[in-house]
């Protein structure tokens, strides 16, 4: 390399190289479309035998594999890792796409009660393309429930949480015995005393812990919850499964106990911190030309919160009495500090900072991985 | 394909398209070699010529090109995006390291006040490698002050904040004329007006948005506060800049205004919703079964507060009486709640929350897609 070129030389100098990097990124390409190809393949013996798409030890053995080979070849092998697990988890995608297309009962007649919102869409979709006959009940359509409900293998409640208990005695008595009846909204206490007070046959509860704007349901979850005739129930889990999701079996009480904490105190917290900013009529731009990526992210939890539908959230948080209570201690609690931010009382914050360490335990380690590494992600492509 | 191959067939079916996958993979993992070798040839081009590094232009000409190269190939175009935005961060940290070797004044003497803390420790070794002589003082040191000041280009105060005003002081008095004396604490107004009082040479506040784990310089913010003679501080800022930084100027005023936002209300609010999680007791175990990505990812950023250091953080969420304000402001906005939550008055809920979504704007879209991207990334990896 010369480093007295002038610079038209320097111009020349580096196009020559791009040159090049363009001719290897060719290769890589299409050295890449042949992967995909006989990945493909592989999808389709495992489809045929049944196998299951995520192969962990295989995934891991390639790794490591790898990691030595860029060894070799004066790679830094953690390059190399993170390029190939972007390339897996693609490949996982492409391999459980053609996963969706296996239906359980390909065939089967699914009714989804409030087909036209946005889960309701997304698990029309899943049906659809798994070969199921998927038929839609609107809000308009219940002067055809009978027929609706005719030999349907499965009826799906995906209606907001504030009528699904109406919705739910109102579409029973059109079932016939041996339909598996299951709602998919975000409680499951009283819409499971609901299916199974007003129809006799098999009952699950579902909680899909997902959006409708989810690209697949590889490993994502759905919790279930058991209410009547698990055996008739069970193909609709295996269903899911065979489509790469993972359910998580779970009584009433206990999901609606979590979900109180995992849904509606997380949003309520941020909800009301995005109402502070709005209220302290902080500068959001500049506040972020100021801000380290996991500001950005924290931000962007809030800022995604906003972005959504005001009524998904006001149903969440305001579900259940008992949550509403959960959320009043939540104040109590912060107000609890009211007295040590007046006083500036630095040792007692450093106490109480600790005990919740303390308390944390394991989790902070793996979560300080964890969000680095998405901070990483945050850094590289934004 | 054959689809009624027996187990024996299948295994070996499989196996014999793995093989054909490891090939393609020996060839992809031999190219990314080669690619690395042109890439550093490009940066020591640049670095001779200095040139910067980042070249978004450069960048995205080559996804855009890849995109439909993949199209041609009847590869799905996000799947080569993804990947190549994997490759080029890659790339751009190595050519990032190579630039770190880079001083804008090899030679120069370089003091730092607390250089065994964190940060002190970060700029140490940023410093030396770019071929400075770097000094520390530490604790014990001060005995020696005079002769490790001796000579000094720059010194650079790395401590706490609560002792940052004294030491300051104290090692005023041996800084020869050009020195250039600065700080890198998380509040400005204070120090820099200590800084101003004590030394009559060049001054300049500055404050690192990222912590001392942080594995390159790349695009990390630095915020730079001028005091005295800038035109002397510029080569510290342009030492910043080569090793890929970007500097922020802002007003020490401004920045502490926007630091209280960003940092102590986030992490008040973050200790305070861990804090009432412990009080709580809930099963962070069994919690995180039931969790989509974006609560583990929100839950994480929570245990990622507490894995750290509680002085760091009483130490920034005490820093100043405005800051303890600003958070009992806070607890009383977030008590303006209650009688919403007692009522179970939706309508306002939403009524609010529309008046923030509003406010918030094409942030909360911009939010929306960053943080989808991030969720997929976690789903993929984790």
């Amino acid at each position: 390399m010369n480093d007295s070129l002038n610079d038209g030389g320097v111009i020349q100098a580096l196009s020559d190289l791009r040159r090049n990097i363009d001719d290897i990124d060719d290769k890589i390409v299409s050295l890449l479309a042949d992967r995909q190809q006989v990945v493909s393949r592989v999808a389709a013996v495992k489809k045929a035998h049944n196998l299951p798409v995520y192969h962990p030890a295989r995934e891991e053995d390639l790794i490591s594999r790898l990691r030595q080979q860029a060894r070799n070849a004066g790679l830094n092998p953690d390059c190399i890792e993170e390029v190939y697990r972007t390339i897996i988890h693609r490949s996982r995608i492409e391999q459980t796409s053609q996963l969706a297309l296996k239906g359980i009962r390909p065939g089967g007649v699914v009714l989804i009660v409030g087909g036209r919102g946005g889960m309701g869409g997304f698990f029309r979709n899943c049906f659809h393309r798994a070969g199921y006959e998927v038929r839609i009940l609107g809000s308009g359509d219940w002067p055809n429930a009978a027929s609706l409900c005719a030999h349907a293998d499965m009826v799906m409640i995906s209606v907001p949480i504030d009528v699904a208990c109406r919705v739910i005695r109102d579409i029973s008595p059109f079932l016939r015995p041996g339909t598996v009846l299951c709602d998919i909204t975000s409680i499951k206490t009283q819409p499971l005393a609901a299916m199974l007070a007003a129809y006799a046959g098999p009952v699950v509860g579902l909680h899909p812990l997902f959006g409708p704007s989810t690209s697949s349901l590889d490993k994502q979850v759905i919790v279930a919850t058991s209410g009547r005739d698990e055996h008739a129930c069970q193909w609709i889990l295996d269903q899911f499964t065979a489509w790469g999701g993972i359910i998580v079996p779970s009584d009433a009480k206990e999901h609606d106990d979590i979900m109180a904490i995992v849904q509606a105190l997380r949003h309520f917290a941020t909800f009301a911190f995005g109402q502070f900013l709005n209220r302290q009529r902080i500068s959001l731009a500049r506040t972020l030309e100021f801000s380290s990526p996991i500001y950005r992210l924290e931000l962007g939890m809030v800022g995604r919160l906003f972005a959504q539908d005001s009524s998904l959230y006001s149903e969440i948080i305001f579900a259940s009495p008992e949550r509403r209570e959960l959320l009043r201690d939540f104040l109590t609690s912060l107000n609890e500090n009211r007295d040590m931010l007046e006083r500036g009382d630095k040792d007692l914050f450093q106490e109480e900072f600790r005990k919740i360490a303390e308390w944390f335990g394991p989790f902070s380690e793996q979560a300080m991985r964890e969000s680095t590494f998405l901070i990483e992600k945050l850094t590289e492509r934004f």
